[in-house]
């Protein structure tokens, strides 16, 4: 708990975060418990955090490791979980979240973090930081525990938009590997199209088309095309990258949560059961929480914005100090491996190319 | 174990079940292991197995238990994962599965059981059984391990038709009330829409429009309409029969089973990382054995295509003898309660019904 101030502070790695303190169905408190715990472990990291400066003085005032590393920006306003995306863009500019996201466009800050409406945030990270050049849909990407040798599959979209055409998930799929190849480390990332089975003429008309495309590409852009993916696959090892519209992503995510909560509840009830069974828990306790820490949400708690001219984290809205803490680690390491500019370098190679030319690598990445 | 000698044999409650012996993953032997395991359990049911008769003849004569008890349909072609539904509606006729099918049609079975391609058991059930009157898509209906009180949410549908209009969610809604009704013995079943956010104005606009249609008929369909519901309360307490296309639903069914299925590998593994916690899995034994019940899928196996002139249980293709055993089990149970007969008088007293209408209550169910 010590390393913050035996670690010496390095001015040339010096990262600020823009942090909306509002929004989160918790409200501010455990964003600023949050950041302070990324503050003692991370001693680069300076914030600046927006929503009604009263109340954030107060919250932060308590928390000693942020003196002198939290700059507060007064907003009044803040953006509702029943906030209308459209609602937000015309009347949101006195919020903490639209505040947050103008430090990214300022370059005051290389990156945002927010716990509130994806909708609205989406909406005003694309008005506001503009799409990559070449991006139709952003999408929102997150980190699945998986059986993969990293222990983690991407999956996009999970949320930012609720169509996505053909071209859309060709897109997804290139954003997806650049963040596999950055994020993961992976060198030859594994996409896969999610779909209702993995032959070739099931699904949807786009799916098929995305399929053929992205096949099409795989050289080019260095990836190993596997085809359509089942959702067993998503928390799988047949695919590393995992592509699919908005729609479905946000509903495979909220059940693979929701089912590992009631696992990780009815496991607790099976050792409450008998005087042995509790003897057992005790027993197992570091076992369990080993478990427990690949598979708690939290953990790995941050969708991240991809196909946009800078990096916005999405935070849970229910996140508590821990998941606050872990989304502004993942902006961290993004920041640190500036691939909002390799996905734009990546796309530029591949938007204009006609079939003639599929062999043209990009230079970068 | 030897219940069944000892329970004597109800002629008046004979059960024949058509069983679909191959087109699973693994064969037809796990098929005849599991109706000799319900064999044991259930004294009054028969079975008409399909599948090659000098193959079959020689598993079923392994099965003491079997004997006298399992008629032998030869069929010589089995309808592979690969074929296209419309492939075997051309040329299926010498099929295990268009066989099965076949002993429901002609009356001399209630129920077909298979583990074959759903896409080709949904056609071939559709295209002989026909669709009961007044509906458009027929459904796959699953039982979702919850927290609802009876342990067991409604989901549908999970893959008949990757399409839904709003029509179709609402017949969906009325089909899955009544399996509730009938299957989980809830008098007002909740009933919610799968989307995106529980926010009214969220999603594609076809679940919009069924969210109202849904409202409007919850008073004479006898079900609490809980609104919008998200991924996460699929396994909830929120609503007992959870409403979507059967593109999602297929999606969120194997996500949740693959999410499952990877927490029971990583508990086990986190078992075996020391002498002490493997002492502590010895001690946990019967809690985890009633953990693994609770979210064995093998354990509620079996799709239920609802709204067809007949029963038709789709069990998983990769099904062991246990999981066959559920699903016969819950073939037997639905046969029983005579619901497929129920839901044709529900759809009838609604499907042509205007909004002046709304009070009349049917008469059955």
């Amino acid at each position: 708990m010590t390393t913050a101030q035996n670690t010496p502070v390095d001015a040339s790695r010096r990262t600020v975060i823009s942090i909306d303190a509002m929004g989160g169905d918790r409200g501010p408190a455990p964003v600023v418990a949050g950041i302070a715990r990324s503050a003692k472990i991370n001693p680069n990291l300076h914030f600046i955090l927006h929503g009604p400066a009263a109340a954030l003085e107060k919250l932060v005032a308590r928390r000693r490791i942020l003196a002198g590393r939290c700059d507060i920006r007064d907003a009044k306003d803040v953006v509702t979980m029943d906030d209308k995306p459209s609602q937000v863009l015309r009347q949101g500019k006195n919020t903490s979240m639209w505040s947050a996201v103008e430090s990214v466009r300022n370059g005051e800050s290389e990156v945002c973090v927010s716990c509130g409406n994806t909708g609205a945030l989406m909406a005003l990270s694309m008005i506001r930081l503009r799409k990559l050049p070449g991006v139709n849909r952003p999408a929102i990407a997150i980190l699945w525990p998986s059986r993969s040798a990293g222990g983690f599959n991407v999956m996009l979209d999970v949320g930012a938009d609720i169509r996505a055409d053909a071209n859309d998930l060709l897109q997804y799929a290139l954003m997806g590997v650049s963040y596999a190849r950055n994020g993961l480390n992976l060198k030859i990332p594994r996409v896969g199209v999610l779909n209702v089975g993995t032959e070739e003429h099931k699904g949807r008309p786009e799916l098929r088309e995305a399929h053929d495309l992205i096949a099409e590409q795989s050289e080019g852009g260095r990836y190993d095309f596997v085809g359509f993916v089942e959702g067993g696959d998503i928390p799988g090892d047949k695919a590393d990258v995992i592509v699919t519209d908005g729609f479905t992503g946000n509903i495979a995510l909220k059940t693979g949560e929701g089912t590992a909560s009631l696992i990780g509840d009815l496991l607790r009830q099976a050792f409450r059961y008998s005087p042995l069974s509790r003897l057992a828990q005790l027993l197992a306790v570091t076992s369990l929480q080993r478990l427990q820490k690949r598979i708690d949400p939290r953990q790995v708690n941050g969708g991240v914005f991809l196909g946009l001219n800078g990096t916005v984290v999405k935070s849970h809205g229910s996140a508590d100090a821990l998941g606050v803490s872990a989304a502004v680690k993942l902006a961290v390491q993004l920041t640190q491996s500036k691939f909002s500019q390799k996905i734009a370098a990546r796309l530029a190679s591949v938007t204009p190319m006609t079939h003639d030319e599929a062999s043209a690598e990009p230079e970068t990445e």
